[in-house]
């Protein structure tokens, strides 16, 4: 695979099969794409929460607006420019506030067939 | 490791070895860790250029400023909340113009030892 630039507007967002909260991802490169990793944007909407294991290493960079993750060791909120970490094993609640966020993710290995 | 959430402010930002560009680096997830992914923060002064082969999968996600990322299929520029993907192998030219860029990374595997 060559040298690529992503944009949100690249990305085409929906909601993760299972899904109810108003959540939608996009992967821009995944096990589709011969390489190790997935790299897209999730949209969060406001007042959504979202628990789940995470079956990768999972790491969120927030572009825009604001989240929570909470953990059984504690709670964290991050905003633009901030990442957050979620190694595989981690049981989080993602939740949004009064306003949604925009996020960029890149997960080793490939979150979609790990979670089949 | 736990899940972790962090800023630009926990970052210690310093030149990579060898690297005579203004453009700084600071790993917050590396080899150290446990994990297998490297997370970490760049700063890129105005006017800099840096061409390097790149030895592990490397996501560039732009958080303020602007950078050009040149390979010899052609160049793109990426502004903030753009992801620039440069897989193993490639060699690329990254260069800043008249402002610099704040970047986060993400690299499989990690990089350091890679470079060593």
């Amino acid at each position: 695979m060559k040298m690529q630039k992503f944009a949100i507007t690249d990305a085409v967002l929906d909601r993760s099969p299972g899904q109810k909260a108003d959540i939608s991802v996009g992967n821009l490169v995944d096990e589709r794409h011969g390489g190790p990793i997935t790299i897209g944007y999730g949209r969060y909407a406001p007042g959504q929460s979202l628990t789940e294991t995470i079956v990768v290493d999972d790491v969120m960079i927030v572009l825009e607006g604001r989240l929570s993750v909470a953990t059984e060791a504690g709670t964290v909120t991050a905003g633009p420019g901030e990442i957050v970490y979620m190694p595989k094993g981690e049981t989080v609640t993602i939740s949004t506030h009064e306003e949604g966020a925009l996020t960029a993710y890149v997960t080793y290995p490939h979150w979609r067939p790990a979670h089949a």
